[in-house]
């Protein structure tokens, strides 16, 4: 406990002086959390030599010396698996490394010099240094956040309003099993274990179907609590504000009631605590996006992953009076949302790119400016996979993407436009947009800096200002 | 907070009137233990109907009524999953029920008929009920509660001195990636966490060697704490008391300190909290051991087995100053032990079983008679896999054991005969006895009730008094 105190009393000096951040990196799963950790500190390992980190200030003025990974503070929470993930891109051929599977962490130390300060523009002569602390953890966590606004009825009422019939019919075994399951019924561990584990299948299908607004998110990736009870609940369909009262008044062991305290067992014990332990200490924070993803996957599931991250998003919604500020007073102070995988589409489409993104955002991002958090929006390739080439037919010159599919055939093609607004109806119609997944480009030499597409530029709105 | 605190109460009134039972099984992978809590229940549930439990004294007097299975009450704990097994054993062909990877809890309400009591012997009327909360977990984390009496360099030095020849050959990776590695370099957390999945993969396959005196427990059944820190640590060979001033005065960053305090965290954070927020609330336990297995395995295998159980008994040793009494104030107050498998050999051999378990554990059993703690040392099958049958050759008759191997041939064997004591030398040299594993019986309907040898006398001893 002491040391514990100790250590916080360090940690708080060393922020203090601006020697210490803690940046987070989140997104849905396969939104590309790994690549972009993987890179990020391949850059900042490479930076002052074979990295390209342009947009970044520090690097171009040359005062970037390196950095060098140090032990973690937390003991207890996995370390990012940075020498697997590289082992994975040197296989021949290389494959994207393993997807993490809950928190991970990762401390870096980084030097540099300080550039010209005060009246008489001196460079400070010594060399300082920046430890930042990594950390990454799966989107989905957070978009458990709004069920600590419900209580299990409301909750329920609201999952059924969020069924649409695509979402249904994945649902269909799941709703047949607990269509004959009455609310005031003695609960029955063993079906009510069954009934969640259909619940459970329908959200790993949903999410398959490219869907992302699913709660609760834990049960995605149990872990340890696998099995257990606190995982075991779901919506009871047919349920609603009208019957609180009769409901109330049911028996303890009653189906209502049991399936109620599960769920306010898991508010307390699942979702309150990373948000205490881990989220409320973040100091800065980035989002990946899959946008082109969602595009690739029609009207519903674009539309799905829209509300996702407007939920999702709701984590950073730092008014006084909102949920997370009321419960964990965060103190996250800047903001990074990144459109991912910007090398599967041609270098021109990656303006409308960002501007989809942020039409995608259009509202969380005017609350965080309304909160004053300085928010940026960008397009990025962690890893890129692909190379620019144009090609030439009939006379006129087109661009074009030079890469190796998953399949392992090398691939010219043009992906596609990518709207600059929410695609309209005749969008999808047309069905303009379909873009392969491409394989890690094979690196020349094994000591080199991963390629990337604006990481840099990442990095320096990130990160820049302690460096300066 | 006040929640727990009302059950806490609850719980003790219950348990005050002699209403409420917690039942601990354990042992070492692959003892039985997913097999003997499934028939356990399986044989509650019939009892009154198809099971046989004739030597449960409430059974044999028709005043067992019936058990069901009722919400258990931490919710954070996986339940035990008894209907998974059950469908295991109801394949074609059957299948052993897949074993649990960390603890498992199940609760069953017990109807029963008081029996006589008082002056007048006069047969309570009512039918009463007995709450039994029951428990599994892996016996391998008991052997971690002497790495409690260590700081790292003392546990270094005792680690070294377990390495026999067999086990330093399986070490012989990890032996020669440790080999560079000074105490007083400063640490590389990439070397480390690699040194010490080596560690990890050392101890798996000591353990797939049929040993089981494995150190840190933990590192078998990593879940949720698979690549953290605080499993990354393993002993320094070549280091010990001798250098204990020189090894503390090395800096904080040191690979010593590094390792030393992941050893310490990992006592406080990983061992201790499953001794305080399970063990020290069981009031039963019994621990089943696979005799039959280690002798099949050969001699080094089997004195592994015998330090592994004394190392394992240590957890149930309640002299006032022992450790686990000093640390944790436990109150089991009644133990069994016993050598699953049975059906493995002709039954005219059980009674060398019992008393090469009780010669096997003979210290540990020793001390707890001296500390006044009822055990009971027995033989059983949870879940017979053989019949048993006499053979006749050249006008003799022998018994026989006919069962179905698990390559799936029909056999008709003797396995050899069990010594009723420690095996000398010239045993192993004889190699006496080698027995097959066997597939569990088909059942007959459904809805019959387990063949078992003798589980009702575990369950006699274990529950029998609170059915009085």
């Amino acid at each position: 406990m002491r040391q514990t105190l100790a250590r916080e009393v360090t940690n708080l000096l060393e922020r203090g002086r601006d020697r210490q951040l803690r940046l987070a990196v989140t997104g849905l799963s396969r939104a590309g959390k790994t690549a972009f950790l993987t890179s990020l500190v391949n850059q900042l390992r490479h930076a002052g030599l074979e990295a390209r980190l342009d947009l970044m200030a520090c690097a171009r003025e040359g005062r970037l010396l390196g950095a060098r990974r140090v032990a973690q503070q937390d003991l207890a929470v996995p370390r990012f698996p940075y020498d697997e993930a590289m082992a994975a891109l040197d296989e021949t051929p290389p494959r994207w490394p393993d997807p993490t599977r809950g928190i991970s962490e990762l401390r870096l130390q980084i030097r540099y010099r300080p550039g010209r300060h005060g009246l008489l523009g001196m460079v400070a002569a010594d060399s300082a240094t920046l430890t930042l602390d990594l950390f990454d953890y799966p989107g989905e966590w957070l978009l458990d956040l709004p069920l600590l606004e419900h209580d299990f009825l409301s909750w329920s009422e609201r999952q059924q309003a969020a069924l649409t019939p695509a979402r249904r019919e994945l649902a269909a075994e799941w709703l047949e099993a607990v269509a004959d399951l009455t609310p005031d019924a003695a609960a029955d561990e063993a079906e009510l274990a069954a009934i969640a584990e259909r619940y459970a299948a329908t959200l790993r299908a949903a999410r398959e179907a490219g869907f992302a607004d699913l709660q609760p998110g834990r049960f995605l990736l149990p872990g340890d609590l696998a099995g257990a009870p606190v995982l075991q609940f779901f919506p009871l369909p047919g349920i609603g504000e009208a019957d609180r009262q009769a409901l109330e008044a049911l028996p303890e062991d009653s189906v209502y009631h049991t399936l109620s305290r599960r769920f306010a067992h898991y508010q307390q014990h699942v979702v309150k605590p990373f948000y205490r332990e881990h989220f409320r200490r973040f100091d800065r924070q980035i989002v990946l996006v899959d946008v082109l993803g969602a595009l690739n996957a029609g009207p519903e599931r674009f539309e799905d992953l829209s509300r996702a991250l407007a939920t999702l998003m709701r984590s950073f919604h730092y008014g006084k009076r909102s949920l997370v500020s009321r419960l964990f007073a965060p103190r996250i102070d800047r903001l990074a949302i990144a459109a991912t995988k910007a090398d599967h589409v041609t270098p021109e489409q990656h303006t409308n790119l960002v501007t989809l993104l942020e039409a995608l955002l259009a509202e969380p991002i005017q609350d965080l400016r309304f909160a004053d958090i300085p928010v940026k929006a960008l397009s990025l390739a962690s890893i890129r996979a692909t190379q620019s080439r144009e090609v030439e037919r009939q006379g006129r010159r087109f661009p074009a993407l030079r890469g190796t599919t998953q399949a392992g055939e090398e691939a010219l093609l043009f992906p596609g436009e990518v709207p600059a607004q929410i695609p309209e109806a005749d969008f999808w119609q047309r069905q303009g947009f379909t873009f392969d997944h491409f394989r890690p480009l094979p690196r020349d030499a094994r000591g080199d800096a991963l390629p990337h597409i604006r990481l840099d530029a990442a990095l320096d709105w990130l990160i820049g200002d302690k460096l300066a």
